[in-house]
């Protein structure tokens, strides 16, 4: 694979992954120094991610269009998903959930305000494909409705019992992977030229061959697993030696962990003026996990998990993903965008880090 | 009447109007058969509305432009109210105010959904109107918001009392009428020009004389009128023997009941590429019931009812009404629509359905 | 000061300044005739207020552009400031978090809607322009929403301290504040051409003389500090005489009487057809109250306050400053407006006052 070595020596951020075998082996060592694992698999998740990120282009670029895009749109928070599953057999539903809730908040308010930051700092007004962002925000808002609807009528109702809320929550889930399956449909066939501009495949690196794509993609998956069951096991003892909540370590650093690898695309991205590229990577990302990540756990809870997982979110969450997905949806809306549009959706981010780092810890 | 006994011929759904005398006959031999009363009113309610609707448009293009629209305007609802009116005088309170509730979801979520999705297949994309959607969608997003206040502050207030939402209630159905007296002189008069393309009088139907309509007018008020008191009496047994709760029955089996006729006319429309006749239909009726039903079931309860209403919603009920409007807002924006948007709608509306079938009945 | 009493003489609202040495005298004479008392004060604070505004506009017109704007910026609410820190100095926290609540709600139903009103009674459709009312209508959601963060938290979460939340409103303002100047250096230097038509300039009124402006400003805001403490001592009781809640006084009464020289300019604004200059002046000075005056209020409260103050709010105030910038963002989306979207705005702003002028007395 000489095309692994020479993309790690070109790329700061994949220097990163001598934290791997320093993680693995700390691990050994000195099982119970949590918050240096919990450092140290941080540090490591960061780069395989990247690389997770372009092996699954590569080998998207290779296959028929359609194969290509669904690999891309299913993959494309496979981090986030393999962290959530470690955490998921580890039986953490509070962590697993307020990674989830976060994922979707970090999309919208913090890669969506800093790529209108930073692209704004450069270009004094930027407009971008405004009918393919309605389309995008209005899908991420109804998928995102959709998750909440359990917690929201449980919040409001004193009546709804535990029984009530799972078998609303599998029945949920059941229906946000049709809708995801019917979405793909929609995007990738019957109407992919609405979705064409946020294209991945024009990034500036060079796609590797098959058979290192696909042998990166295997290796990296397992690496990615191995690490986040670290990470998983360290991050509550950790999260109290830097006085965090877990309910801020699940909602700011595993989304910010997870997804690192699509922010710099979305940030040079809108660097270069195509944010039609920023705009589809953060709202896509976002409505994906609602659509598919979100109901995968679910059903997977029910056979990997010691009991089943309910959708019930935390009421903070549920408020925060609310606010998220509406001020995408009103932000998006005009089509243009000018730096200080991103200062005030990175303030609700920052205001949302804030409380959730203030908020005393909880049990549920 | 011939023309009538023409339509009856020509109509197969009005074939279920050999019902009408099966449910009375029923009524009188088995008074206790509550789930076969039920379910047999409401096949006879289904075709009685759809005679309702063409005889409301017969008069209505018979007489001048603006008293027609007024008629339409009013009548238009005027299944919903009598069934309204009925669990009114029954006393059955949170049928009355679930079937508010339900219609104006109803409309939002699923003649829109379904308008959208069937349009969608047989159109790839589809334009409508946007100026005319946006104006429309606003006043149902303030009036559904008006209806809701009282639920919503004595929600999140714990200090309000019976007297003070009773009050609140008052005066909000004075106001929401004057609003909707406003509204026509605003949509018929002042800026007609706006609500035009929504016009229901190219129907492919052909108008019947002024005598048949007005003489099936009134004697199919009746008709409705005596079959909704078999109805609201038996719903509640009928409820409890299919194992659905009063709120699902409410909420989505009265509003789907009441409004068949309207939902035919706007999914053809949809077929037929006249996506602003389906958004007008549903957006319309949404409105019509927040502000002049919801309003008018207020103040006739001050005289034919048990004791005085109020305006005291389930706040399950306020959390969907807001979403679907809001939903609703946010989706007519754009004023283009492809099938996949409708299959999002729907799954609201399914979720919502799942949830108030799951939910353990209360007695409030 | 010759400019001062031409003004007098030809503007019939600053008649009211006869009330000024009234409300003094009576404060000293009959200090318990509280109903009195409370009157007097609102009918000098008036004029003094339209002074203020005046006196504001001719310092600006006479400095460079960028300090004038600044001026205008910071200076637009000095009325509501100067009330609310007469009431703050006074320890009734309860009346100044309902005046910040209030003036967001009364500048984004009220004045926008009483614009659209009289506006539309003149001219049959109004546009303006969308784009910049866009920018500003998502300004001002996203400050609310801000603002409102703490609030909706610990409303949803029975597990936040007096603690959690008076470190969050702390840290809250200050990041407020910072995006308030951040805020100014977008709209007085980056990119201030998007927010040229909003341009208070072009008034008819004759800018004063510079020496006179600034006596004026510094004489008029000790004279607005004066009688806003005769007001804020009366106000209590005289509620209690009228049968007005506090929630009423500060929500209603104090934003209305702060803000009347203000809203005089956005309804002559609209009668001109000049409606960039209103909408201009109801969102702004809404967004004004969110990012500066409510923040600079927590911070002061640390100084002069009996307590320090934090940004927790009633939980129907949450409600109505929700819905009313929610209602904004979606009203001024299509750019256009006529009368009728002015009564549905009113009518919410109605529905409000109803509310809170029913809903019994609280201590919080």
């Amino acid at each position: 694979m000489p095309s692994l070595f020479r993309e790690i020596r070109n790329n700061p951020l994949l220097w990163l992954l001598v934290f791997v075998p320093v993680v693995f082996a700390t691990a050994k060592l000195k099982p119970d120094a949590h918050a240096l694992l919990f450092l140290l698999s941080v540090l490591a998740i960061v780069p395989l991610a990247a690389l997770l990120s372009h092996a699954t282009e590569s080998v998207a670029s290779k296959t028929s269009d359609a194969v290509g895009g669904l690999l891309n749109a299913t993959l494309g928070n496979l981090t986030e998903l393999v962290i959530s599953l470690a955490a998921l057999r580890a039986g953490q539903y509070v962590l697993v959930k307020a990674s989830v809730a976060g994922a979707i908040v970090t999309n919208t308010l913090f890669v969506l305000g800093a790529s209108f930051f930073f692209g704004g700092l450069k270009h004094h007004v930027q407009e971008y494909n405004r009918v393919s962002a309605r389309v995008q925000a209005g899908l991420l808002f109804l998928a995102s409705v959709a998750l909440l609807i359990p917690s929201a009528i449980s919040h409001v109702d004193s009546k709804t019992s535990v029984a009530f809320t799972q078998k609303l929550s599998f029945g949920l889930a059941v229906l946000l992977i049709v809708a995801y399956g019917l979405g793909m449909l929609f995007s990738l066939k019957t109407h992919r030229e609405l979705f064409a501009s946020a294209d991945h495949g024009e990034t500036n690196e060079t796609p590797w061959p098959i058979g290192s794509a696909l042998a990166t993609l295997a290796g990296v998956t397992v690496l990615v697993a191995l690490v986040s069951e670290v990470f998983v096991e360290s991050v509550q003892q950790a999260a109290a030696a830097f006085g965090m909540t877990p309910a801020f370590v699940g909602f700011i650093v595993v989304a910010l962990v997870g997804g690192a690898a699509e922010m710099t695309s979305a940030f040079s991205g809108a660097r270069k003026d195509r944010l039609d590229l920023s705009v589809g990577i953060a709202l896509g990302s976002a409505s994906q996990i609602a659509l598919f990540v979100a109901p995968v756990l679910v059903l997977v809870s029910y056979v990997f998990g010691p009991s089943p997982m309910d959708l019930q979110f935390w009421p903070g969450a549920v408020v925060m993903v609310l606010i998220a997905t509406l001020t995408a949806s009103l932000v998006t809306n005009s089509g243009r965008s000018a730096w200080f549009l991103g200062v005030l959706l990175l303030m609700v981010y920052l205001i949302f880090c804030m409380t959730l780092y203030l908020l005393p810890p909880r049990e549920q």
